[in-house]
């Protein structure tokens, strides 16, 4: 078939809970279109992501043919199209084709499901990963190196060997975000977080010097408020703080956990606006950024979706559409 | 001003966020009769708060004769009725008694508010207590103790030749609840935290057997999503688990931050189910427990009025009412 070969076009789909983008891409690698939805992957009936897909992506069908659509993270968890499993740390590019499925949807498309991650050495449960494991492929697996993946559950993993090695989980997007939104901060801050203020700054240095110090994160806290109630904080400022004291944190339990000392170098991969935020409080930390690809989502799954080819031959897997 | 002595009634007055509490008590220091109202502090407009507290008070107006109320905490903040200094640490009873101020209310009533308590030495800025300071008084200063004050936020206090000495604040509540009710977890767990539980039981003894082992609070937390995803944790557990890391994370930070060592005797004081939170927490950290009465914000209210009829007097201050 044709269409799963990479003699022709690859879209790679991001399909989370917000919606979806769609990357239309050659047989070279580059991008030719983007396409985003606004339906996210769990607002669509059990049944109906098929159509759904086939319908959002009927223009390039038209264009180029039955389309091979590669597909990562939210929409293969178990609140998303279909339930992919874990594969076990330490994990190759080959090791996720391997555990990849592929569906035949009703418009002649194959949709290839990539699998998730997960590390049965974390304490006290294993941690898990979906979608940044294929940003690390994409990253590449060549060099020995930590990778930070930033988030609402932020990612740290260790590339060893030439494969993800071990990585842990730190819920910094999420706790920011509901401290910012739902406690004592919400009602009197003014303004949103600025990563680029002063406030910021010295939220990280607080946690860079002083997270070794008598307190921990629960009471350091508590000093965005004690900050404005001494004067020393505007309610301008609050967030901006309360963001730099908690991505701070973040690399201060990193740092005490040993995924890196001042000196090291390591790589910051995502594809928004917190990379440049990580990367600053990376050399705010002392350490050095390797060069990372914005588009690691893109290659990572591309590359993946080659491993499955090879391994697979030019007539795909055979299965049929499953309504799942 | 015979409604000023002690030779007649006496209503201590908890006013705060979510309505108010106020407290009979006779010349002998029992509690005669208490009222509730549903009126938070922040609802009543600026200069309608003595009109609001007088219609309430009228029954026990009408059989007493005007009334001498005491009242601490939030009733002083900066949104409440009228904003209190606070008293710095180290402090004794006196010290709050001689920076109260009293307000005569238009039925004759007098109203003596309470300072607040700031611990100038607390890092990076000064901490701030509003009401726990009242009840640090009523549990007593005359033994060299450590208390904790359970809460949204929470608070560790030392106690030390008859004074409070210093005090640091852990948002603790504050933490839990954004979590609960705003996290990734709001939308699986299908119970409110059971601080009996074994699951609460739990995450306590995560936090104090692991805080030290690599991993802080961040990475932790997400502990409770990927113990649902492994099977471990029921979502029913969810909040449980979530309470008791959380609860014994507060204690393994006031652990390493000096507050205690395992064999020392502490004290909980609080007037909810929170205290019997925190013994049974104590209790797992190896920390024996001091008696603490439930009543403590009354005695304390009581102990500092005292202190300010001595220090002016039966004639009372001479202030009048003022509309703030």
């Amino acid at each position: 078939m044709s269409s799963a070969s990479r003699n022709s076009v690859t879209v790679v789909l991001d399909w989370g809970t917000s919606g979806f983008h769609a990357f239309l891409v050659d047989p070279e690698g580059s991008l030719v279109d983007a396409k985003k939805g606004a339906q996210g992957i769990q607002s669509v009936p059990k049944g109906e992501h098929g159509r759904v897909l086939s319908d959002a992506l009927a223009a390039w069908r038209n264009e180029h043919g039955p389309l091979a659509i590669v597909a990562a993270g939210m929409i293969g968890s178990r609140n998303g199209w279909l339930e992919m499993p874990y594969v076990p740390t330490p994990a190759t590019a080959a090791d996720f084709a391997a555990a990849s499925r592929t569906i035949e949807l009703p418009e002649g498309d194959r949709l290839m499901f990539l699998p998730g991650l997960t590390d049965p050495s974390a304490f006290p449960f294993p941690d898990v990963m979906r979608g940044e494991e294929t940003q690390l492929v994409g990253f590449g697996l060549e060099q020995d190196i930590v990778v930070v993946l930033p988030g609402t559950h932020s990612k740290w993993a260790e590339i060893r060997h030439g494969r993800i090695e071990r990585f842990r989980t730190f819920v910094t997007g999420e706790i920011f975000n509901t401290l910012a939104n739902h406690s004592f901060l919400a009602k009197v801050a003014t303004a949103e977080g600025d990563h680029a203020s002063a406030a910021f700054a010295e939220g990280v240095a607080l946690a860079r010097d002083e997270s070794g110090r008598a307190g921990g994160l629960l009471t350091r806290l508590f000093a965005v408020r004690t900050g404005w109630l001494a004067g020393k904080i505007t309610p301008e400022e609050m967030k901006s703080r309360l963001s730099g004291l908690i991505v701070g944190w973040e690399f201060a339990e990193a740092r005490a956990g040993g995924w890196f000392n001042e000196g090291d170098t390591i790589a910051v991969v995502g594809d928004d606006g917190l990379v440049e935020v990580y990367e600053a409080v990376s050399k705010a930390f002392g350490v050095n950024l390797a060069p990372a690809p914005a588009d690691a989502a893109i290659r990572g799954a591309l590359a993946i979706s080659e491993y499955d080819l090879r391994s697979r031959g030019r007539e795909g897997s055979g299965r049929s559409y499953q309504r799942a």
